[in-house]
């Protein structure tokens, strides 16, 4: 990226939360709410002014259900989970109580009313250094927009689904309700003030592919609407009225990633097979049965880690039998005779039916999560596993459980399979009589003891995410320790190793299904470690793909023997970004 | 224990939370909230009633600071901890709003407004399945409780340091304020219908070494001030009007248990050695500089960890490098030669400076703690090294950091700690140039990481009660994950002997600090795993002592082969036990 910047131009620096490089017109968003009508009401009118506020409140919760379910349909659950947060803000008990008293007893107008309270909880709560509660402050002014747009009988002010002219759009933050609005054809990009690599915007911009840009501190107040400019979002920058040559440059850059995406397509149908003959099976995550599209678009082979959560989230009564067997089936039978591994429900950590049910576990990552909850409601895992079962006729699925920590859940786990087995035998309903059963490694425990687990299973895969955050003891989620957080750290390879080998003795595969699996920088150290399957994102799979079929396993074994030999997690990542730029140089020709 | 109940006996079955039997008149507590006197007052006494809730408060605030301090000098700061939450009752502004809008609007007197209030939030508390908001519940009533009493004038009715007649207390809960007024002299032991073995109640029992049995479920509306009865807290029993027969056999226990504190009198001065006449280090847990005597009245060689968390927390300003100084110095200086290891600031996970600085994390335990805490505080790091440095000049002073999880976070530490060296060299400030540093070995990745560590340090201390929850991935506060926390799962045994042994080839020592090493039936195990040293509570010094002295190493050594092999945590925990009933049955003794 140029350095400094050329003449004419302006840069601002934030921080690069999706990939690519878009240029175009500005649009502003954001201070809509700055005037909000004050009036004083007569007594007389008081009953009619809450009554006002209800239906306004009512209008409001319909319109972010509304929302949420597009988001569900649209990106998944985990992104329409954001919305919970924007439902409680409309049943909090002491703020409603606030705004009623402002109305009955201070005689204001909904509006002012509502208003004046959200504010001075919105602004609180943005003032503590903390970055959940600055989210929580972003939810209260989205949720006042919205109800200060139904009392006053406003539109949104701007349906990005609407504009005319494709732009980039600039803001102090995004809320949610406008990130859902967000849509490749007519929003190029966008970059806000605010916001990290792991907020929600982050998560929404990924999801969409479309280039964004946060932390940009100022920039919202120092761009109008209707300026130039470039945002380039590998590198994490924004540039006002960029010259011919930085122009030049990034078509350069833009040129090298079409190409990119050629070459990409073109081995899509192609195995994933490194220079020196190694077969490595490269498959995908998936969240809900429409992914399964993707999988082959992608050209993943089959499912190494199908998510069932969002079965179960966001709702009020648990999914039956025949809804779970329908979706399995589906998925199965979509991508037959490539092998689906479906995993049981992995609730709790933080992953909810909804927010109301939100811990009030301390720390909910050490807590009552995945297959604990669910050998401690049977009714549960009984009707998921009788679904998986009868899916399981299809002929190519395979099941595991997450958070296994040691034989003796394992045995639980398994002896309750069997007496569903059982049942399904005495209704004479068919399953698949061979069906793999495996597990993921994620608690430390689990990697220490792999050699025992692995006597009982057919497979291991192992969740990267948790592991590491257990190993470490590090919550990624929390900024204050998340440089913590390194795969490459002695340790984990070290656990990674141990299951292998484990899983070699035993003559049982072992994937990786957590992000590791999807990072082409990350690929040939699991290839040297000795992993047989890769299981990431479907955009995932065409590049790392990619990297494998220019590795030699000799380099990736030397790779995997240097980082055992290694005591420093950064020293290790060093030699892998070496390895991979020098093998693969295109998939990261992403810098002027 | 008698089974069942003989004739004219009443039994009541709970949970043992402090060991001991005692038999006494019962005093019943409780239930004094039940008449509030209720009045509406006129428009013209608001004002004045107002103030009243004010007067009340600011004494009650008062009073909770004094119990608090209290409490802290006598049963150190994190019993005094507890008091936290009932400050934060008294500024809660939810609750005090609406009690002064049912003063000002509802014109009820100060005593009913705030009862109402809070017995309403209680009561919604209380019914809540989660024993952290259980205890919330009890927080408000003791708040409510002593709010009423400084409203109406009454003394609290009982105060139990001015009992005539020593008893046996009996009630639904008890409140820290009462707990805080527990003396054995009077206090023979007590029994409440809720609590578990984690609730504060228990933890002030075994503080106070006066038995107690919780979660009797109905037992206090059943019994009456004046019953007669025989508490055994080491079975979680009482029984009411015990018969001749049952007071005879637990004469035996506590015959029994004369027998064994005598024998463990006997051998205060002797070393920790096996029959076969291998040495162990038996040090003590300090958690303050007073608790220096305990250590030598219990026969400890030094002290293991030296716990200064108490120096932070509780307070609003940081403590000086000079008050540190003078408190290691003091430790120090009290045990000369015998050694001394500091741990350096522990802060963070379930500690703060107060309960208003508690976390905002979601995963406190996976967060912005420890040494974490201190390499990005760099100020409060070296007040306290240069300190430790300057009480090093005792001689006999070792320092270890916590929560150390790799060779980069060491390097960082033990830079720093150079730096302050070179400080006091310049400033001619003599310290112990060869003062030994060590680190905690509590997260999972540092134990597979050992040997890297092992090069950089002179000691390890084990950690087990952090190393095993983030290894299982289990909070064992979380009553629901609980029973998954197990001291005896094979992975734990695992990293146990991968310190030992990277300990070993480097030659330096290996100690355990956590609560392993105060459970005489873990005992061999851990020797027969190599550690070198063990540190325990002062009071259980004695009986791991007395096993140690009837142990053979070869039996320890077996054990720990056995372990090794074995995929069972349970099956090895019955080896565990079987062998420390066979060597010291003594130890074990308490059951009629």
């Amino acid at each position: 990226m140029p350095e400094p910047a050329r003449k004419g131009e302006r840069i601002f620096r934030g921080i690069p939360v999706s990939a690519g490089v878009c240029r175009g017109k500005v649009l502003v968003l954001g201070k809509s709410n700055a005037l909000v009508p004050k009036r004083q009401i007569p007594e007389s009118q008081v009953t009619e002014e809450v009554a006002r506020l209800e239906q306004a409140l009512s209008q409001t919760r319909h319109q972010i259900l509304d929302v949420q379910r597009k988001v569900c349909d649209g990106m998944g659950a985990q992104e329409g989970g954001i919305f919970d947060a924007h439902l409680l803000v409309l049943e909090d008990r002491t703020l409603l109580d606030e705004v009623l008293r402002n109305i009955q007893d201070k005689r204001f107008n909904a509006e002012f009313a509502f208003h004046a309270v959200a504010e001075k909880y919105a602004t609180t709560l943005a003032a503590i250094e903390d970055d959940y509660l600055r989210e929580r402050a972003t939810d209260m002014r989205d949720v006042t927009s919205r109800i200060l747009n139904n009392l006053t009988g406003r539109q949104e002010e701007v349906d990005l689904r609407k504009l005319k002219e494709p732009c980039v759009i600039i803001s102090y933050d995004l809320s949610p309700s406008t990130t859902a609005q967000l849509d490749k054809k007519t929003v190029l990009g966008f970059a806000t003030d605010v916001g990290g690599k792991t907020s929600h915007t982050a998560i929404m911009a990924r999801s969409l592919r479309i280039p964004a840009v946060v932390g940009l501190k100022g920039a919202s107040n120092e761009l109008e609407t209707g300026d130039y400019i470039l945002l380039d979002g590998y590198n994490g920058v924004i540039i006002i009225n960029p010259t011919d040559q930085t122009l030049f440059e990034y078509g350069q850059i833009i040129r090298k990633q079409v190409t990119l995406q050629e070459k990409l397509r073109d081995i899509q149908l192609k195995p994933a097979v490194t220079l020196d003959g190694h077969r490595v099976t490269l498959s995908a995550n998936v969240e809900q049965p429409r992914d399964a599209e993707e999988v082959l678009a992608n050209g993943g082979e089959g499912v190494g880690l199908f998510r069932t959560e969002y079965l179960f989230i966001n709702r009020d009564t648990m999914p039956t039998e025949e809804e779970q067997y329908e979706a399995y089936k589906q998925v199965a039978s979509a991508l037959k005779p490539q092998p689906v591994v479906i995993r049981t429900l992995d609730l709790g950590g933080d992953k909810f039916h909804s927010q109301l049910q939100a811990p009030t576990e301390l720390n909910p990552f050490l807590g009552w999560r995945a297959i604990r909850y669910c050998l401690q409601e049977p009714t549960v895992f009984r009707h998921q596993l009788r679904a998986v079962l009868r899916a399981s006729v299809e002929g190519n699925v395979k099941m595991m459980y997450p958070m296994i920590s040691g034989v003796d859940e394992l045995n639980q786990a398994n002896a309750l399979l069997e007496q569903y087995k059982a049942e399904l035998r005495a209704e004479k309903i068919p399953f698949d009589e061979g069906m793999e059963i495996g597990a993921m490694i994620e608690v430390p425990s689990a990697a220490l003891v792999a050699d025992a687990l692995a006597r009982r299973l057919k497979f291991f895969s192992l969740g990267t995410n948790d592991l590491i955050q257990y190993t470490l003891a590090v919550d990624r989620m929390n900024e204050k320790v998340a440089h913590l957080y390194e795969p490459t750290h002695p340790a984990i390879l070290r656990l990674i190793k141990n299951t292998v080998e484990a899983g070699r003795r035993n003559n049982i595969w072992v994937g990786v299904c957590g992000e590791m699996a999807g990072d082409p920088v990350l690929i040939p150290l699991l290839l040297g470690l000795g992993v047989d399957e890769l299981s990431a994102a479907p955009a995932l799979v065409p590049p790392v793909k990619f990297l494998i079929r220019r590795l030699k396993m000799s380099e990736a074994r030397e790779l995997a023997e240097f980082a055992l030999s290694c005591e420093s997690a950064s020293d290790i990542l060093v030699r892998c970004q070496a390895l991979a730029r020098d093998i693969a140089p295109s998939l990261f020709e992403n810098k002027a």
